[in-house]
């Protein structure tokens, strides 16, 4: 099969950072995708990114417009959060193929609406922006895992940690914004799903600010009974780093650390551990996007399904009861509809 | 100072596995000391031990006729559990300094009572069998933790894991028997006092005998507000692992893996893990029981002390009764009387 | 500036190993290039690796009928080594960039000839397929260099293991197959040049056939004095290993161990170390080419020149000399043409 | 068997830093040993070292009247280096056991003397002050060496790395006070000898004093054909660091880093690294101290012995010639007497 052949035209919703990298990553760096209409809700700022990337690129003048346009194969929303729901489904209704960046919806509700609207399709149009499934570490660790080597899986010891956080970094976004990872990953991971949460709240470091609590400890359990601690501690000040010991019957695996040059120097044997999350997955939205690209133009959709979402969704507003309640909160995720098989990635 | 002087005469109760190798550390490896009395619940065994050790030491009939022997200086108890207290007890009534095996004593209360009658003596006698204060990877933790490098403490993660155990291991015996050691070892490391504790049991590994709950995590809060997660796992095949990481407010320090020849061989890049708990604290007993005979020597008694083993059984109640309850158990530890000063160790 | 216009259409000489593997890279794999052309000594073959990917590509009688082809833009020469200065001089007269797999020719003389081919030209045509400037790990190696953490290089530690080789293997490969990347490579790394050589023969590994010296220990001067020393071990069993540590005047830096999941299993704590020297670059191969297609696009070539060749194969030569002789030979290469000034790379 | 007999009575000759030190070893330290005589050429400085450490010690007037002490049961000779000759002779001829701090004497023929000496009286007497057999991580490399677990050995890659030297330091003292660690412990480690020895300079360091030709790098082969290479780096700032790396048949293995507590912080994951090399084998000197005395007490003397001394002595001096004419030099080591049998250590 020769690749040359006609490229997929794709539709950006929302220009901003994001949007903005998507949009070179598409134009630039994959194969096989052309960007062939923007649109924000700032068009004067999408047009800017259409000059500045020398893209020939229409500007829509809102997103339904962009989703409904005949040229636009696949809608990629990387707009405001709340108005993801909105473009999905518009999206689906077009029966268009739409990669949405998280959050699918920013509420459980607004995630099953989709889930319901895509299965009402018939057929998967939907995949969601979680990138780590993608990440060649997180995939070793699953061929670790799933190889038997360890045995089954009992217990994970995680941690999210980023130097530091801005002031509008509020305490629930340690589950909505940085949790909401892990939640996803880890399902994949270990292929099963949460049934209940804790959240436990550490001694405070002084290196946050007044309005957050930070460092949280989230202590989930899953179907299978494996349980999962991570700690989230996002002003650790030495780096962004995260961590993923599995610890199964016979073994126990662990993420590899990024590569990095082995330095003797200035009395220490080092390794530079990363500051910028921006470097820690960057190969991975290269993967993510460029799986979601050639498996439009294969005829289907893969990766991370809304379903996926809407797990991820529910589980994220049991760990927000749970720091509320500090009572240990069960995760009610309604059964997998059919549609949704064994195989979602 | 010249250390030729006079050795420390000990006497020993209790000729068991223990027992017989305290008396060769005492009688061949440590300096200053000397095993001039023997007894156990067996007297022949104990005659057997002087034996094959080539010892001149005379075997008594009982604890308490050792104890009360003119010619004993100090008193090593080394024999079963539920005896310990009675020894301590009497060697306290003898005035003379006492090293005791862990437990101290099978109930807390003995433990207390061992406390208040220290207290009454007016001056310390005790020291308790708790060897990782003076294992060299803990105390190199301690020294990083105590120069600021980290910051404050604010989380510990931490696992003890053995290989295999025997039919006879019980639930309760991963507080009393394994997570003992961390109990005593963590307030040491911090210098703090636990408040809660939680007992979560992942999904059972199925190495595990029917009887026996395993692996199991144990949740623990301090006075500080730091928050400490240590897997408690008993048949986990691949080792004797013992893992302590120290998540501070600007770093993490992890406790040292023990020392070993890397190797490059059959596609691994590997170092050898331990398998016998033995190897693992060898050096550790050394140095503690050096330090008990130093300090008799000098005229004192350090180490840790009665407090810290009554502290060690009120928190290891505590966890007993969060193993039955499921619930959040509070660890009510009376107020530490001022001979057991802030210097304790 | 979009990529998305017109790509490079490629000419393949040699649909062998290697060179169906670039076929294959280029057509699914790499950005903005189509395979148009192929040949190989046995058109059938060049037929079926047609068919097999699918590819749109004329199979052309010989390589020069392709090399004038007007469709081919640059040519690809992944033919049998022997021929590779034939068609490299000959894309040369016709004015076409081409990639050229090592060794650019047989002999030192032969690179010369392309070298004074391509400075008669007057502009860079060729680039060399030393894929290793390309991989990350080195690169992040030459950025720590680069920078100054570690001083001036003064001593560099190398290793070069495979875990066996065919009985086709003979001692002089160890330098023509084997040191020639690392020649290559130092080259770049410490943007230098040899002057002298010496081989100094171990102990024969029982692993090895009986024609076949191994391991061999090559030690190399530059011209600022920096020494190399780079272990040639092809039947050392364990893996495929590839290690280079580079002593600076205030630290060491070493190229980082390809990134892999630790293990804690089986009394051991280990990562894979791979087995197929395939998997170690695989990743460089794609950045080499693809950065060959992304410059002749551009309008220039770049990266490993066929003065970098020239300069390999005469050290190579120097290197043949020394296994023989056991003496310290010296490396003679002439004066560089400005023509390939301090930017090579 | 009980130790706790009489102790072993020693006379020091020699109270500088490291005989001062020592003395506070065998007094206060190690097991059944007692100094009991002491002298140096500062008689005074003498008298200060046995008041410091509360010694009931008699001060000597010279070394000759100590060793014929009838009180002196051993002697340890920890003089200026040109002094060790005369003493080890006579404590031979008074037919004492002696430990002779590094080197046994200032040229081989004095060394050679020395051997002669023991051969004569028909009994082992002298062992030499070669820690690093007795050092925790070589022992346990020499283990995995005689397992089998990496065949044969071929090569030997080392390092002896100084943060600094001080300007007393020649350029060869590399040889006579640095390399000649390696020179013993190597002999021991591969139960081999050296058959040549060659020195190449690199670029000098812009670290290193005018005079001093820093670093350096020995290669010494084998007479059961293994290569080493051994750099010697005496400033190279970052640390105290010795490195040994064993390549066999089948695979690897490397000297144990000295075990440090792991670090994350500062965008950094790190170990520290030592920078005082009395750190480095501090455990070593007691180790071998208590197994000179112990052997004493025992009846005989092992450990490096003044073969072992004679040898080092021998291709010290050929690393000597070596480092001056560039060449590769033959070590031309007599046959060894039956005397010093296969089972030297």
């Amino acid at each position: 099969m020769s690749l040359n052949t006609q490229a997929l035209k794709l539709g950006v919703i929302g220009t901003g950072a994001i949007g903005r990298d998507h949009i070179r990553r598409c134009s630039q760096t994959l194969l096989n995708s052309q960007v062939v209409a923007v649109t924000d809700i700032d068009l004067q700022q999408a047009a800017r990114v259409v000059a500045d990337l020398g893209l020939t690129a229409e500007v829509y003048p809102d997103g339904h417009a962009l989703i409904n346009a005949p040229e636009v194969d696949a809608v990629l929303v990387t707009s405001w959060g709340p108005s993801h729901e909105e473009f999905v489904l518009a999206a689906i209704k077009a029966g268009k193929p739409v990669f949405c960046e998280k959050p699918l919806a920013v509420t459980a509700a607004g995630c099953r609406a989709i889930v319901d609207a895509e299965v009402a399709h018939g057929k998967r149009l939907v995949q969601v922006g979680f990138m780590r499934p993608y990440d060649e570490g997180y995939r070793a660790l699953k061929a670790v895992i799933d190889s038997g080597q360890i045995g089954e899986p009992l217990m994970l010891h995680c941690a999210h940690r980023n130097p530091t956080v801005g002031e509008n970094y509020k305490t629930d976004m340690a589950i909505t914004d940085t949790l909401i990872h892990e939640l996803d990953v880890l399902r994949w991971l270990l292929d099963d799903d949460y049934v209940s949460v804790q959240v436990v709240f550490p001694r405070k470091t002084s290196k946050a600010l007044a309005h957050l609590k930070d460092p949280q400890i989230v202590l989930l359990e899953t179907v299978k009974g494996t349980r999962i601690d991570v700690e989230v501690f996002v002003n650790c000040q030495y780096g962004y780093d995260i961590q993923c010991e599995v610890v199964g019957e016979t073994g126990i695996a662990k993420l590899p650390e990024p590569s990095q040059v082995q330095l003797r120097s200035g009395a220490k044997l080092s390794n530079a551990i990363l500051m910028d999350w921006k470097d820690r997955f960057i190969g991975a939205y290269d993967v993510e996007l460029q799986a979601f690209i050639d498996a439009v133009r294969a005829g289907r959709v893969g990766g991370p399904s809304a379903w996926d979402g809407f797990a991820a969704a529910v589980a994220a507003d049991a760990c927000i009861e749970a720091q509320q309640s500090g009572a240990i909160v069960k995760v009610q995720l309604p059964e997998r509809p059919q549609f949704y098989g064994p195989d979602a990635k």
